[in-house]
């Protein structure tokens, strides 16, 4: 009954029609990032820039920048060695002015900015591109009476949950600061290592919830939802992010889906911020989630926190990993951790790596620790 | 348990640590947009630039810029009178290079770019706030035997649909070129608008699918997922999508999800491209969808159609909705189409409003058609 004709058109739109917005944008015709034969070029036409340089996560120190040069048609370059496989984020700076790379349509956002990826391929970060089976990543929106607001949260359920009828354990994945519930399936590929993992037999298949750990913030990125305040210095403020993790986000996965409800298939991590909070959700809950691992933590774990260690010695637990780089500005905090549970006695592993206070460690340590969990 | 001064670490943590990559940034103090009196300033520091311009898709004519102006401390603004209540992007052009607007979190990915926005408040925008209850929208992957490849979609689900037990229509909204499965959460604030409508009962709550309509796309923004080509001139590739449509995607939703599975329960609709994945579909599969909607279409509609059409009309259908702005370089297309389905005798709605090929008026289509589904 369809005519040729009319898919001859469609192709035809398909191809000339882009529904864009703004019309004073060419698509560029550059290649960048270019791999080849172990070097990498990255490019950018900008014809009337006096100065043109290249900023990379790569790079080893905060001011560390390369200089680009420019050819005769206005378009800057500059190929350099491909540093190790890992994935990256860059941005150009023309004249003063950060840019992303425009020939590159794969971005992160990190906070407020955009960064462009280059991921350089190697064993260690295989798991960061796409698994042949996927997990699905779902954004959903929750009550929590603790704070007062409905929120939203990232939910990640592994490949074949929707034809199962079995339960699953659930990883309780914090963010940092300046973060929020996107940034481990952003930043840190948290789907891509799971599916990847699971699919490998090496992890178990698993829920993993990505809540927003800043209490004023019912989501990211809305059009102006408006942020709560909250008086700070009131005592109640300070357990409030934890006691909805517990109160409002545990009862609201172990009732919408089909999660295993108890604590030897909870787990809880988290890295700078989301450490320190789960840090003081499995101190002030002992018991409650069985599987603790704070990742690069800033909390300065001393005497006062011995009461809350025995309490967690003596509810039990399965698992208390600790991980951190040598290059860490926090080096020294997740050393006294590892020194307070020691003196404590509460078992536990102090995984230490190099390089400091990145995605590229706590991906590596996700990759790690979730091959650990519900076993 | 919790010790108050750990908290205080925390709180000092989550304003001092970011965990972003790139150093070389600081947040900017900058306020723009910054909208006033009904007067709207944008800002950008750029001490070192010859020239910025704003472009804004309020704008009458493709060429159309603003020039700024600098200040004593290299910080470049111009103040404009508010465009009409709408939903906006635009971007700054420094010294020839496109740049977003760096104190405005809010952007949408329009295709390769991403642009920044800005909301003008009015009667006609509200519904693109967000409402107080929140459907969930969900990153789903499938399979999809008729293209040979596991792919992803988004899908909506509406408020309380965890909590029910009830079945729900459903409505599949398709992109246009240039387009992928987020185009119509991000730029056409599908969750927003069906949140809200259905919040003030002026829609039905139901499920809203958003499939990639790239057959060689598995999914948009991916890392690197292969791109699967097709010979467009096999005459099998003609049907190909539409057909992975109707019996890859609709018996997924209607199996994984409380979906009515019947005609009456099914809508779909979509823009540009996606109008002639509509068309195409129902042209097809007269009688699957008995809500059709092609927005701003571009196939042409003439006698080549006719056996179609009243194979739709003798199947049956709720409602044929064809809608196009007068200023729509396709705005011939959708009068043809008018006149066609007229001389085929098939009861329709030609809804023609002013404005262009643009999202403004897809979203105002969604925000209509949607209280007229399913009822």
């Amino acid at each position: 009954m369809m005519k040729k004709s009319i898919f001859f058109v469609l192709v035809f739109i398909t191809l000339t029609i882009s529904g864009q917005e703004l019309q004073n944008f060419r698509p560029t015709q550059l290649v960048s990032p270019e791999i080849q034969d172990g070097r990498v070029t990255f490019r950018i036409l900008a014809p009337n820039a006096g100065m043109v340089v290249l900023y990379g996560s790569w790079m080893p120190a905060n001011t560390s920048r390369e200089a680009l040069t420019k050819d005769e048609n206005g378009v800057w370059s500059i190929t350099i060695n491909l540093p190790d496989p890992e994935l990256y984020t860059y941005n150009f700076v023309v004249d003063g002015i950060t840019k992303n790379d425009d020939a590159n349509i794969f971005v992160q956002r990190d906070g407020r900015r955009l960064l462009s990826i280059l991921l350089v391929d190697g064993p260690n970060t295989a798991n960061y591109r796409e698994a042949n089976k996927h997990g699905n990543l779902n954004q959903v929106w929750y009550d929590s009476p603790t704070i007062g607001t409905t929120r939203r949260m990232f939910v990640y359920t592994p490949y074949g949950y929707n034809t199962s009828n079995t339960k699953y354990p659930v990883l309780y994945l914090l963010h940092g600061g300046g973060g929020d519930e996107d940034a481990w399936s952003n930043m840190g590929r948290a789907c891509q290592i799971l599916d990847n993992l699971i699919e490998q037999g090496k992890a178990k298949p698993m829920i993993v919830v990505m809540p927003n750990g800043n209490p004023g913030q019912q989501a990211a990125q809305t059009l102006s939802l408006p942020e709560k305040t909250f008086d700070r210095n009131d005592p109640s403020f300070t357990n409030l992010y934890i006691n909805s993790l517990v109160k409002d986000i545990v009862p609201y996965i172990e009732t919408n889906y089909r999660a295993i409800a108890e604590p030897d298939s909870r787990a809880i991590s988290g890295l700078s911020m989301g450490a320190g909070h789960t840090m003081a959700a499995t101190n002030a809950y002992p018991g409650f989630f069985s599987y603790i691992l704070p990742l690069s933590n800033g909390i300065q774990a001393d005497e006062s926190m011995d009461e809350a260690f025995q309490a967690i010695k003596k509810a039990g637990y399965k698992l208390y990993w600790v991980a951190c780089g040598t290059d860490d500005f926090l080096w020294e905090r997740a050393q006294n951790l590892d020194a307070t549970l020691t003196r404590n006695g509460l078992e536990h592993t102090f995984r230490v790596t190099s390089g400091g206070h990145t995605w590229a460690n706590w991906r590596i340590y996700l990759n790690e620790f979730a091959t650990l969990l519900f076993k």
